[in-house]
């Protein structure tokens, strides 16, 4: 890694993301085949489209900024895909699958939400201005989104997974 | 995992975060030593020792509603102590690796945080009432600590890291 400076950093935490992002888009459409409820399909979906414009926004933001992207495959990203997929193996499909998906996927959004917030504040001590605001939009999808699986749970998945 | 109710999957999810805040109380007193803020090496010793409160109460939870914790390891936290190590061994101690190791301390938080809200609303659906008693003291500590870092990160570090 070798930061010396806030700068490296902000590149090293983008180049983390940027393949968090890259292993999300392979692994939701594993989620949203996997997936029941409809709506809890559909918001996987949704979500892939998403994360497919949230890697674009990143290319976006190291052109504006002219940054070099090291190659690295994010760690953390690579265990909460698995967690992800041990559930989609090891469960049979129905609701308390679909509460289990949603668990894994809240908390793949709760890392997303964490890297970007950290991204969005270090791009303010170091003046990049284009690159907070798109930071701050994909920020701001990934919060709907785990709002969203929360809602989903709480008034479809989780009560009928109860019943079971 | 063969997790076939709702309770199978709470009892998985107990012993994944279980094993991640074990995994957490090895990783805690490294992070504080490599702190140069001083209040920054406070806050990783204070929150070492809520992980080790935060363990004994999932113990308490396990005795209460007599359940039996899977031996497991939680992959996702391998992965964020995974990143938080090669951070501490790769950046020069000062105010960039202060900055790096608040960053992967709340990706880890967010991963607890998400985990504990789960855990809490299927223990609710569970009908676990002194569970989630519990597990909500948890996780508003977690949430706690991530705001704490937040107003240290801004207060202090991000700044003096910025100047370097």
């Amino acid at each position: 890694m070798a930061a010396k400076t806030l700068q490296d950093l902000f590149v090293h935490m983008l180049s983390d993301i940027y393949s968090a992002e890259k292993q999300l888009t392979k692994s939701l459409p594993k989620m949203a085949k996997a997936a029941t409820n409809p709506e809890l399909s559909q918001a996987f979906k949704t979500h892939w489209e998403e994360t497919n414009n949230q890697v674009a926004r990143i290319d976006e933001v190291v052109e504006i900024c002219s940054l070099k992207l090291k190659r690295m495959k994010c760690a953390a990203m690579e265990g909460l895909i698995e967690e992800g997929d041990e559930v989609v193996q090891e469960i049979e499909k129905g609701p308390v699958l679909d509460a289990a998906l949603i668990a894994a996927a809240q908390k793949v959004e709760h890392y997303e939400i964490a890297s970007y917030g950290t991204l969005c504040v270090f791009g303010k001590h170091l003046g990049l201005d284009e690159a907070v605001r798109l930071l701050k939009e994909t920020l701001a999808e990934e919060k709907v989104t785990d709002e969203k699986l929360t809602m989903l749970a709480e008034s479809e998945t989780n009560p009928e997974a109860a019943r079971q």
